[in-house]
């Protein structure tokens, strides 16, 4: 299990690479665990993400986009749920052909995002693998006690909004992948470099994080689609909606794909790698959280409404009734 | 990405597998969190330890083993420290052809080890690799606000201590392996029992926690290796030791098969995967903690004297100095 000599040992990598994006709570990674307190009154909002190399980014893709990706998805999960970011621990399994080069590069994205986020380090675990680079994140962040917001708190006759752009994660991959098809070579060099921007950085909505917390009554970010995670936030909800796919919004990029090929609307809608807010607010509080979205520069797009229709959600594009096959993608 | 249709999908998987061992703060593992409350007064110790089969455990265990060994060394984590279980969160990261048998055997070992260690399941995130099974977790526990149980604290004078027998978890990887070296058939079945069953499903010494918290001047597991993780403790409390090997408890396995062939010593104060507790104590606060350990069944060995030397470690054996050329076995 000797490392190669040219390469640091983990206790000098964890000190080399990481410890500089440590927080106080992370003791200077220089023991077993990390500490955690929520202010009085809080509670801490705990969540887990994984990302696996060809799965849910490719293996050459930039280390330092990677390592933010990584975040900003464990991120985007808090800003759903309300929360304002405590910390994260990251478990980092390496293949066997790591260099420094590529770490150092991993830990610079790693930090940026921490920064932007306001999300230091507080521990983690190095091991290595005969198989792909593998990341998994645990992020903390805090809610005034009982006020994390639910996938299970919409009501018939709530608003459903999303918040930015849809599909321009999805679209972005095959902009970036491998193997582009035909419409990619079609659309502006602007609108190719936004999508795939889209895909390997996304941008957490923490933004929105307390607006949420305070006016919305359900909530989840859009990982993996919208089709298919706004069934999981009805199903949870025990609710039903009716969905306008014409007001879903959309960026230009995104329109330009889709105009030139229109079979691409279904990929944005149910490709995921959105990491936009999904949620849903009465009439009442919507424009207490427009207002917030307004401010952070952000739009917050009403597309549809909750239905007490248990299980069944109408979605209408061009005033059509339109069926989805396959709701959601699934990493897994 | 299209699960074999004989399999559940994540979504049902988690249902039918995990959210049974789920805890309040789980919330049935049906939304993007979890949730943790530490009781007024008390600080959270977060602490992650990642698992790759080959390198941490055999792929061809059994999947309850690896389960409770990979919850096993977490709690381990938060013994040393001091602190109290509160709950954990499992990233799975499964090769593609696992079966729902296996995961069934997966999760029963889990929700023993999450039951004894008083410890439930608050979220996490299943993805699929190409490489082999992986496992990380982190488990959160509670101390009192600033009594987290630190490596930096031995001062010289103090007793160096160590818990139950040291050594059996590297040579039951050498029983339970392919490739017996030739010691082991001399080992009678009882023996070979014992140091598999020790490799196998470790302990984490949760019933010393609290006794740690209130009379541990420093301490942290020993999972790689006592020589190596000795030094790692020594170092951040910036003291050196003297420590008597011949006072190193060994269990009568361990006894019989260094009797069969003396270089198997080195093993075991090297080879790591004890999950004991290291830890040192004034004269004064040593016997509080002999009595937990006591009252707890477990041995708690005084094995050496913290020393002011900074970055020296005297081992005698049999009133000779020893020196180890490599300090610890490293996972990475």
């Amino acid at each position: 299990m000797a490392g190669d000599s040219q390469r640091p040992g983990e206790f000098e990598l964890i000190a080399r690479y990481f410890a500089p994006i440590a927080g106080p709570g992370g003791l200077g990674l220089r023991d077993d665990a990390g500490l955690l307190r929520p202010a009085r009154g809080y509670e801490l909002v705990v969540t887990t993400d994984a990302l696996v190399a060809g799965v849910h980014f490719l293996p050459d893709d930039p280390p330092a986009s990677i390592a933010r990706k990584a975040l900003a998805v464990n991120l985007s999960d808090l800003a759903a749920k309300g929360a304002k970011p405590d910390g994260f621990v990251l478990t980092l399994v390496l293949p066997k052909d790591w260099t420094p080069d590529w770490l150092a590069d991993f830990a610079g994205g790693l930090a940026q995002e921490a920064q932007a986020g306001g999300c230091p380090l507080i521990g983690g675990d190095t091991v290595s693998t005969s198989g792909p680079l593998t990341l998994s994140i645990t992020a903390f962040g805090s809610v005034p006690a009982g006020r994390m917001v639910r996938r299970s708190g919409a009501k018939s006759g709530d608003l459903v909004l999303v918040s930015g752009t849809i599909g321009d994660g999805a679209l972005g991959l095959k902009v970036h992948a491998p193997g582009r098809p035909d419409w990619v070579a079609g659309l502006g060099e602007a609108a190719r470099a936004h999508l795939t921007e889209r895909y390997l950085h996304p941008r957490p909505r923490l933004v929105l994080a307390e607006a949420l917390q305070l006016h919305a009554s359900a909530a989840m970010d859009v990982s993996d689609g919208l089709v298919g995670d706004l069934a999981k936030l009805l199903s949870a909800s025990g609710v039903g909606a009716e969905i306008d796919l014409d007001t879903v919004p959309l960026s230009d990029a995104a329109r330009a794909a889709i105009m030139a090929d229109p079979a691409l609307a279904e990929l944005a809608w149910t490709g995921g790698d959105d990491y936009e807010i999904l949620c849903t607010a009465s009439e009442r509080e919507y424009p207490a959280l427009a207002a917030a979205a307004e401010r952070a520069g952000l739009g917050l797009a009403p597309i549809g409404r909750v239905t007490s229709q248990e299980g069944t959600v109408r979605y209408l594009e061009a005033g059509r009734a339109r069926l989805f096959a396959q709701g959601s993608f699934t990493h897994f």
